[in-house]
């Protein structure tokens, strides 16, 4: 009784989603399938990567997570199934794994991954705009009845990986920016929690607004307040108090947040 | 193979709910999770206890509903499991069960409550913004396994309620108000079914407009046609034919509607 | 363990599909529930139909299919259950399965078609306005357990059907339209593949726009192009490569694409 997580940039008005459910359940009827999240804006791979990467570890083990963003479906690019640690995934080889693949190599998970090749394992037809549906997600659906990787096809040496905008220290302390901005209009940068190990935050400044209430909680400062956090992604964080701190800042995607610490620290 | 309900405002385009869930089968893999709504506005918690009230008895006996609009995450306001007539229950003690609370009184169910404390139950590492994931879905799949309601912390004699808007009457029927705008555009009022058992309605005023057609259903009625009906929740509502009620008036939740009846009654 | 699948225009704000899944488990707790969407325009049968012709064969024989666009609710017109093929279809008597019975009759499946009569099949109390709760829902399960046909209802011979713009043959080709416009912002037309069959394109025109770039993906065109492509589901559809072709030409549903035909073809 496998778990089959979905993320996509279909959306949910179109039945795309659910068509790649009926083809999973016609194979591996005993399987749970989750939506991650099928509203990760058109084609961005960024964006789809970083979701993959924080929500992954929270699945069972032997969880596969069928990952869809794939501006380049029907061209060369390869598909991928990969085995990191206990989870396996299956994804175009785009870079949608770039995070994940990051992670396993810090904590020292196993990576093994193959390209899709055998279309014993697809749809007997297959389109050029949606192999969602024709090859990755029958592809997680016979993973989960327990078709070993090699099956699928020659080994994959070296996933394609995109660039991932880093924080990076600046003279007072770190220059960050928003990576993505979730729905109650958090802004979320790409500064980690153990970036900022050892370190206190005298201020967090960002479109036009310095913030020097850093709270644990929303619930810790008053409504309307402007906070920064660590967020439950181990992310630094801008919150507005029952309200959305995207809207009252006009902030977007790719702002650059910056963070002084404390002079002791610089010193 | 019970079923798990969820009720929360986290939105669908971030993977909050989907990690709840992978978090739900790692623990209780036979499980049917059901999501009620995701789009509860951001901290309403009225309108996550009025559709919460409104919707769990659909579900089968012995159902756990998990429940997370939570404003005050990570301060100290208790999360709680209660065992309210066949149904258990898993939320902030903030107020999201009041309406529950207030039927099951109502009907004669039994009420149990705890305050959820035993962190054997809950993840190992919690976070302060995001109990959804840490503590409440951990919660429910235990519960769903069969833990007993005693085993996750000390009785609750007193879950928090809120202040629910009630329809008054008026001179000449009944003072009410839009409790919620449904995803047609109908006008959703607290004025329920029982409270007008007896009664006949005149006309219904709401937003400039006087609506004399009362309907048993949208068809009855022309296209373009304002028609107040009982709704399928035994509310009154208020409903353009073939389109939004809402956008038509202008209208919004907290908007007053008022009801007369014809004079026979008042006397 | 039958498949479900769900197609509604309830969106997913208020807990409509929810509870209609709490009803279903209730009654068949075995069951996998898809949705296939919940964004169907409100009361657009002729969307819903499209949806639901495109997508059902991709789930496992002997599926069930439940489908609630239903402007008629609570007046005369009937409900229905039908069995057609290997699939199984429960839905207002409205035109919903319109596409659906004409690509049968196509490929010659068989069509059985009942009227839902027995109440016993149906919650206890039925509403004027929700028969997705009150009567589909219970159906489509007590179906998935194995109830027959004919225990619904008596035989009805001939469902109703709306009238589906059809693409008709042009001077230099073909006269189109758009049927519908998909999250990407593609717009989907009523030309499918087999009717271009043994044909080539010269030029596609909609909005203003003349296309001579057919691809057979996207990637194989360059960013900001406009392309007309065959999509997964054999039919004539423009995109624009990376970005929404219904923003760039202003284009929207029941607007004309004509499609010249290469000379030689027209002789």
């Amino acid at each position: 009784m496998k778990c089959i997580s979905l993320l996509t940039d279909f959306g949910l008005q179109d039945a795309f989603v659910g068509v790649m459910k009926g083809v999973i359940f016609g194979i591996a009827p005993d399987v749970r399938i989750v939506d991650l999240s099928h509203q990760i804006a058109p084609q961005n791979i960024l964006q789809g990567a970083i979701i993959l990467a924080d929500s992954y570890r929270y699945f069972p083990s032997g969880s596969i997570h069928l990952a869809v963003v794939d501006p380049g479906v029907g061209t060369k690019r390869a598909g991928l199934a990969a085995q990191i640690g206990a989870h396996t995934f299956v994804a175009p080889d785009n870079g949608l794994l770039t995070c994940v693949l990051d992670q396993a190599e810090q904590s020292g998970d196993s990576i093994r991954a193959v390209r899709l090749e055998n279309r014993h394992y697809w749809l007997p037809q297959t389109s050029r705009t949606f192999h969602g549906r024709d090859i990755f997600a029958p592809v997680a659906a016979h993973l989960a009845k327990g078709v070993s990787l090699d099956s699928f096809g020659s080994s994959l040496e070296q996933p394609v990986r995109i660039d991932i905008p880093r924080a990076a220290r600046s003279p007072d302390g770190w220059r960050a920016e928003i990576l993505m901005i979730d729905a109650f209009g958090n802004l979320i940068t790409n500064l980690k929690a153990e970036q900022l190990a050892g370190m206190f935050i005298h201020e967090v400044r960002v479109g036009g607004a310095v913030i020097r209430q850093l709270a644990n909680t929303f619930g810790e400062a008053e409504p309307g307040a402007l906070i920064a956090l660590i967020d439950s992604s181990q992310r630094l964080s801008i919150g507005l108090v029952d309200g959305s701190a995207a809207e009252k800042l006009g902030a977007k995607v790719g702002d650059q947040v910056e963070v002084a610490l404390r002079q002791a620290e610089l010193e």
